[in-house]
């Protein structure tokens, strides 16, 4: 069975294992404050050109994304996001069970676009009542979006000026961010996003790492007690520097950037030569996520070979398959992929 | 200036009034366990013919929706409405800040339709994904809808029978509820509701009391330390037998339902009238909220003599208008409403 | 039956019925922001000497209390107090229900010792391990306490400088803050309890109001959306008015001292009386509520002509017994009381 | 520089470590669906002889807690403890945070006294107002507990029978299980725990696993969307499999009991060897952490050469060093200490 299901089908990158072996039984201090830690740190503000930005590393996307709009949005204040948002669908109300709403308006492939977010706004300000409304107190992207699409430059420069002029907070949910950052279609860099975001997040798990998510405060000032909110989430890694493994490795010899750039490599050659044999593309994606339409007849033909991400119905004679590259894929796979198809 | 905005803008019917003055040096216990609150209870089960209901006194609307869904839900489960449902829109995160995803889908007529919702309980189902987001775990209406609309006994009915095919419960917000049942249009009683719902409250504020909300719980197994749950969430007056004195008033010699009856009266008085002025109404309503299309113009010339409820544009050159009745409204005032117009 | 278990066995003091009468068919808007809801504002103001203070009213003391420290507190700060104080006790969990450890200490006499909540503030930073742990964001105390005993003026300030120095907010709760006022020892004014705390409210159910408690935000910029935090809690009363009418009557003529110094006076005749027939005091209060050690021998033979609030065993032999007077008590009433006893 | 402050130094058993390495490419399902996943709950429901129980992984013990108490919590409802529970002192609120209050009564050596339990359930349901209070709706104890001292059968049953006297749930904290079984004084096996206990977990981050706590629900009926439930908190590992391999690991060949006895057993000779040297103990525990009251004097002649853990001062010449053994500690590593000291 050949599986392009996911990016998180295997375990990680060899160089992190390989340095988990050997510090193994190294003795650290706890709770992310050791070396290793610190030393992985340092490297992501290095990346991101961003000197006084301060780090913390969490286990996976929900957690990343719950623990910190939760600490950057007032009591009463939610976040605006698309419909089609990983907090909106994705994260079983993880967002509301920390109190607040996620407000969810309609995407334009899968992306928020600032004139709406605007139009809300406008709306919500001009409404009498907005006093008894939920104040939208910070703005969620994920950059590539759940569908593979990119934010550009522009668009995220447009949506911090709104966030300002709004007294919002940026917010990105970089899960998959690797793979923007090597996609041939964008022109957004790591200190880019550092730039415009008060803060987001570097994925590990699905970059290859074994898990881990670094969250990135661009802005010093916010959030002051993280490390403790991180502790009453249940957030917190006892042998924290199991994460600061994760990520002092992925930022070593531009690993993380090199890695994805092999996924988007094979996403690519995926993309052409699809569309060469003629499938229809559900979403004109240019990272590691590629999404096509597929006859029933076809998908029964290959159920026994392909484990892919079913995506629902696209009409009654076809489906939206999901095909998804990773650090792990290699040639033979994408050739036996392509055979089948 | 003549106030037609709201059917909260005086302050209680006299007979309540009258009681809190014959009663005010009586000593009674506290926190709604007194004889009044008792008779008001009893009162209550007679008129929903549900004997064994429990009955439950608060002060507002907000807090009878927040308080009873977050006790009808489980801690991951959401709630199921349509986007205009009080709740989505003008209780500030009420429902969020207790934890609870509101899940909206667009209305028909501001309600609920039964065949929108079997759809999203089915593709929620279908959806392999489904146990990674929020399940619906009760049904939210208003009875009357945020725009005066009417369920039938059929679709209250049919809602129910998609709850029980889902394990859902079915609550209904009744904050005008009287309304609904002196309107010329409905076929649903008070007996109807209680045999419909797993719980729903109903409206004092804008039916005839000072302030005073009473939620029922029809299925007397549900909920069995709501009083405990009242006051985690403040919301247990000390004086409880002031609340007691609003509805022992209300449910007697039937005057909830007369008053409601009365402002109805007025209501199609001024929904013909204006109906034969030529004005388009937005929403076919038969309840004490009615919706015009007025012509920025004609707004403009009236301004200073009426005081109306602002819904937003309706287009270019025309807003809509919402006139509330109440109780407390008189033929003398519908008079000079329509002579305005 | 002669009833003294507490202090809010009646409704509301004539003057605020009347008010309710004159006013009823005044139409106002909505939500606190008519014209009595905003005199009855101004006059706090200026009993309080503190004109840019920000006042809300709401319907309850766990309302107040709850509400009030979730807005003062950061996510993660619990609030400080004595493990009698009513939050700690007898709300429920409110507190908690918010997201905010109450962490309790052991009180004396039912009030907070500054020298003890120092000890307290000096060992959680002392403590290597804090940031694990939840740090005091606010410091809540009750005058008069739950035990009816009174803070100095020297007391509040010194509570008031160690949460200077610590960063935490002074919060008061002030549910039966006219009888603190109007007692004979006291040194504490109302302007001086405003000058001292963060945030206080002032009582209205137990001294004289139908409901309400006046929350005051003595820092002008402190909690700026408080309006949307209290619609968010259900907090919100639809005709506000009514919580305005309480307070604008209340703070007329001097009416909340005065009929607090009449409760005071009864109390006292009742102290030295029952001083001077041999029973012994419990807490030595100077406020409306006596506590008296009783044999049981004595409360059998009482039981049947006084209802009082009976505060446990004290030993074998005898029950711990709370007399409470209130603005509705009687010279009459205080000598059947005394004649019994 | 000698290292016996924690037994969370070191990484993971080589034995993980090396089914890390050799399934590190192997591609399998998310979220602890996979058959390394399936295969170690099916070890864990053999060791604990209940073949209905349902298994979770989690990554932490604050996670483990929290989530697994408010699951079997009611909405209103706190859990009991003594004052030294690590949920009451080092979680940073995380209980609060999810509602529900900690209440902590005085442990005897740090166990929770059965007795001191039924007098606080008597004077609970005793007080007229307990439904104003938070009624506890579970019992939290950690075997071993903070200061490694066990329970007996006895008083796990007793606990037990409380709970179902009173319809509270018994749940255990885990965290140092391992070193709980192996104890030389014990007669608790994890049968027994699983039979007593409605919840508990196995803890495996201080037992030789990299990560990971084994939540185990005994009463297959609770918490049926327990998985939903974890999403909500951001609790799910999207590479499943890394958590599954650690107790599929360690509960291979008997190695968690062990491992945990390997440390059992330089505990006690330290313990031994400790008192003869003349150290005073501050707990007499049998299990992996061993307290020592230690001259400041002492302390500060070996400051440069040994971290351990310092509980505080004991008295002003003294303080309390806390040493813990692990699964990675050696004999050599333990003369170096003994010859230290």
């Amino acid at each position: 069975m050949l599986r392009f299901n996911s990016d998180y089908l295997e375990g990680a990158h060899p160089n992190i294992l390989k340095r988990l072996i050997d510090t193994n039984l190294t003795q650290t201090v706890a709770y992310g404050n050791d070396e290793i830690s610190i030393s992985a740190k340092e490297k992501i503000k290095a990346a991101i050109e961003c000197h006084d930005a301060r780090v913390f590393f969490v286990l996976g996307g929900t957690q990343a994304n719950y623990l910190t709009l939760d600490s950057l949005l007032a009591r009463h204040e939610g976040v605006l996001c698309t419909d089609t948002a990983h907090i909106n669908v994705h994260e079983a109300g993880a967002i509301e069970y920390s109190g607040h709403k996620v407000i969810a308006i309609t995407g334009k492939d899968a992306k928020l676009d600032v004139g709406d977010a605007r139009k809300y706004m406008e709306s919500f300000y001009a409404d009498c009542t907005h006093a008894h409304m939920v104040r939208p107190g910070a703005i969620y992207i994920s950059h590539p979006t759940e569908y593979g699409t990119l934010y550009t430059k522009e668009e995220l420069m447009s949506l911090r000026a709104l966030c300002d002029e709004y007294k919002m907070k940026l917010y990105c949910d970089g899960a998959r961010l690797g793979y923007a950052l090597a996609s041939p279609k964008t022109d957004v860099t790591l200190p880019d996003l550092a730039k415009y975001c008060h803060a987001f997040y570097i994925g590990g798990t699905k970059v290859g790492a074994m898990f881990g998510e670094a969250i990135v405060f661009c802005d010093p000032t916010l959030s002051p007690d993280f490390f403790t909110e991180m502790k009453q989430h249940g957030a917190m890694l006892a042998k924290g520097r199991m994460l600061g493994i994760q990520f002092d490795e992925l930022f070593s010899d531009n690993l993380y950037y090199n890695i994805s750039k092999s996924a988007i490599d094979h996403a690519m050659r995926i993309k052409a030569e699809m569309k060469n044999k003629g499938y229809a593309e559900y979403m004109d994606s240019y990272t590691n996520q590629q999404f096509f339409i597929i006859s029933n007849a076809k998908l029964d033909e290959i159920k026994d070979d392909l484990f892919f991400d079913d995506w629902g119905p696209y009409d009654e004679n076809s489906r939206i398959m999901r095909i998804t590259t990773s650090w792990a894929t290699t040639s033979e796979m994408v050739d036996r992929l392509l055979s089948l198809m």
